[in-house]
């Protein structure tokens, strides 16, 4: 466990939530905050209870003994009480008691419009609101935190009201004052010389709560930091309305590894990339390969100039050793990267190629060609390997496709079938197979399995763990060209094919044929 | 035209292409350096002639009036020339010269680890490379810029070195020194202190190339430029290498909007968005509905709490008027919204839900309902129109789907066929319509238009514009859920549609048939 000495604070499952295109369900919120603990954020703060059903029940379940943290403490959010309404009868601060958590924090308003235009109350009112709130919470056990919306705007306007706010705050037991940057226009030095005026007028401990508007959510982040509050809300990823909150992992990475505060329990920092990507596919988002520090591409290098000085000194060409965020270096296969890419790429799968330079000039052709007709092997390491070892002279197909047919079916009665049939020669046989699937691709995969089960019985235990398609611009509409991308695992490993096509159906084929060929790679039918 | 006082550079077609997945032909990136002329970037870094053939080829294009710039002038990148090699001799340098540009940038280290252990030569030696290369250029009649490679690391272990590169350029005749943060991992604080130092010590104008692995891109140029760099170099939309470049167009948004710096030509500023998402199309990547100032979500508010406080005031929840960058406010459709954002989305559709209480509380049901199993309508607004106008009673479909199905065969021959049938009632007629496509989705798209050609003679000016395919994740491998998205342009205005299924053929079919419907509002067969 960490002291209390400088608080990580998450809110992807709150904030974070505003991003447009999420929406978590209870499971979601449980597994997200779950790997929120495992890389060893502070505090959790799960949602709004009482505003949202889904976060009611969130921290119901919660309570109930179905999320156990290790690290990590949980905070719901909700604001203070209503202007003119007595504290023990506003539900909402009610539904805060009865989300149970040891945490809660409260939203204020600390610009003098939003006072009078939003909530339409009175300065005076809406202290007595943050008063009564945390002094009510604070009775019944909780620790409490204030957010203080819109702060940096209003302190443009009015630079007293907003530590009124604070100090109304402190009074009452508050132990946190976070400085929110809502609309996210700051720059980081105007930012800090607030963070560092303000400082010199409360007691309370400040925080700090940035949005990424200029770009600069992560910077704004470590300048109040280095102008001295030891509170830093961010979300995983940087998820958020707009253009996002700050990114906790890349504010993390900062403070650990380039100021050298030590935020994280110990082993925790290795367990970034991995968590970045695991909130990423509960999010229903596509991985952002190149966030800094967990990006599959953060440590990736691709210059021809670079790739061959990476044979010289590692070291030289990142700003860090990859390992200490959970993270690996990896060299692309593309045009630019030439020989010593392919070299570099060829020892990292195990291929053998050197005294082979014209099996590399080869490749090197090949990829050429095929990255200008929309192929990339820069995913696809197992379809390049095949490319490799096909070059060398090393692969024989184990098998012969003949052809294949698939039809999908919509019935006046509603009904809706998809169907494939494929015929392959292997082992000396020719063998037609047909099976249905729950849509073109499924189906297609099935036959095609089926027509080999019996040449191959290592076959059954492949199973397909990933399949992405992506539309290539430039030719609009359904004209387009289809990239597809097969993730495979036979449950010792897991291997990557592309396949590229205008058809998406036959895209799709080439890559679970690749996928297939890959995992029988050495055997002979 | 802009004055000389403050350089706008862009390397996009130059560093910018060292990004993972990335791959322009001569035509993108004439393309490309046209929109960046549009948005008013002073400089063009067009690519690295000689090394790279596309590059050669560019710039003789360009040359010979392919490229007309009313903005931006056209710089060459190179390195200086090869350790004890005449000036003259070098081919590299004389490509450098043939490429025929006003400004060649040359890269320079100016890091001693590097000098001695990747270009293995002498101090003296690198500092003699930099001179003789600038004096060659300039006595050619080129502007040379110097790209000081590593400037940072480098500077952190020998603090004169990189001065007396500088210093070498400044003797030789060049024009800008420019500290590049290469392997990107400095902080905004200390970066700022070490310009600010090198500026004291240092005649030549000085500029900044920054790199985002430690997300602070942005945040470390605007440093620079407040410690006195009047050189600002990044990337279109920030691609790059890595974790990418300085995003240039978020640079630029700030020092306009945040710090007041006039850097763009008169009326460029609200041609940011648009450049930015041309600029995305042309390099085959999704824009980043995210970004900062030109993202499509960057001023798009989906809380139900802000919601309904735009409604009271719209420019207190912004950071500004999203029109200066040629962007625009949009109000997300979603659960978290509830009916504030039902009812503004609805004004923004011209869909009058006034008095009809009913009809917002069965959409708001609706889309909960359907955005749990896979749909969203965030980008959908023609799927989501329709389903308002249904629950208001307006809409009447105008024609009766049947049936369809759709065959795809690849016959031993290797000839690959897609062939759909759809079966429809319209205008009192039964038709059956069959037609063959380059994918399923293209031959059902056909034969659905063909079915009611007839019956809707308007139905000829529809084009599909755009197709979208989404796996999402949480159920692995073809099993998983589709999302597609359909773009519609009847010459007039585009509609977007969204259909959602475990079947892909199935969800295009649903998301062809909402564009077709949406298309025929208001008439009847």
């Amino acid at each position: 466990m960490l002291t209390d000495e400088f608080h990580v604070f998450d809110t992807t499952l709150r904030d974070g939530a505003q991003r447009e295109g999420i929406s978590y369900s209870v499971a979601d919120k449980i597994a997200v905050a779950r790997l929120l603990d495992q890389v060893g954020v502070g505090f959790i703060e799960g949602g709004w209870p009482g505003a949202l059903p889904k976060d009611t029940e969130f921290f119901a379940r919660a309570a109930d003994g179905e999320l156990e943290l290790a690290n990590a403490t949980l905070a719901a959010f909700g604001a203070t009480r209503k202007a003119g309404v007595a504290v023990q009868d506003d539900p909402q601060v009610k539904a805060l008691l009865d989300a149970r958590t040891e945490v809660v924090v409260l939203v204020a308003k600390s610009d003098v419009r939003h006072v009078r235009r939003a909530l339409r109350t009175t300065l005076e009112e809406n202290l007595a609101m943050v008063g009564d709130t945390i002094a009510y919470l604070r009775e019944h056990g909780r620790r409490v935190f204030l957010d203080c919306e819109h702060f940096f705007d209003g302190y443009r306007v009015d630079a007293d009201y907003g530590v009124r706010v604070l100090d109304a705050a402190a009074s009452a037991g508050a132990e946190v004052g976070v400085l929110c940057d809502t609309n996210g226009g700051s720059l980081p030095a105007g930012l800090g010389e607030i963070v560092a005026a303000v400082r010199q007028r409360v007691g309370i401990r400040l925080g700090i709560h940035a949005h990424n508007d200029t770009g600069c959510a992560v910077a704004n982040t470590l300048a109040a930091v280095g102008a001295g509050v030891t509170h830093v809300q961010g979300t995983a990823n940087g998820y958020g309305e707009r253009a996002g909150n700050a990114n906790l992992f890349t504010v993390v990475g900062g403070l650990v590894t380039k100021l050298g505060l030590d935020v994280l329990p110990d082993g925790c920092l290795a367990e970034l990339s991995r968590v970045s990507r695991a909130i990423a596919e509960i999010a229903n988002l596509v991985p952002d390969a190149h966030a800094p520090y967990v990006g599959a591409a953060a440590f990736t290098h691709k210059a021809g100039l670079h790739a061959s000085a990476i044979k010289v000194d590692r070291e030289m060409y990142n700003h860090m050793d990859p390992a200490v965020v959970g993270n690996d270096q990896r060299i692309l296969v593309t045009e630019m990267a030439g020989r010593a890419s392919v070299e570099l790429k060829s020892a990292e799968l195990g291929v053998d190629v050197s005294g082979r330079p014209d099996v590399v000039s080869k490749v090197v052709e090949h990829v050429k060609v095929h990255e200008a007709s929309g192929w990339s092997y820069e995913a696809a390491d197992a379809s390049f390997e095949l490319l490799l070892r096909d070059q060398l002279g090393e692969f024989i197909d184990p098998f012969h496709v003949e052809s294949y047919r698939v039809i999908t079916d919509r019935r006046e009665d509603g009904e809706l079938v998809s169907e494939a049939t494929v015929k392959v020669r292997a082992a000396g046989r020719r063998v037609i197979s047909t099976e249905e699937g729950n849509g073109p691709v499924n189906a297609l995969d099935r036959a095609l399995r089926g027509a080999l089960a019996e040449a191959f019985p290592r076959l059954a235990e492949f199973k397909l763990t990933d399949y992405k398609v992506r539309i290539l611009p430039g030719n609009p509409g359904t004209d387009a060209i289809t990239r597809v991308l097969v993730g495979t695992s036979d449950g010792r490993r897991e291997w990557t094919t592309v396949g590229v096509h205008a058809n998406v159906i036959e895209a799709s084929w080439l890559a679970l044929h690749d996928a297939v060929r890959y995992g029988l790679l050495g055997q002979r039918a």
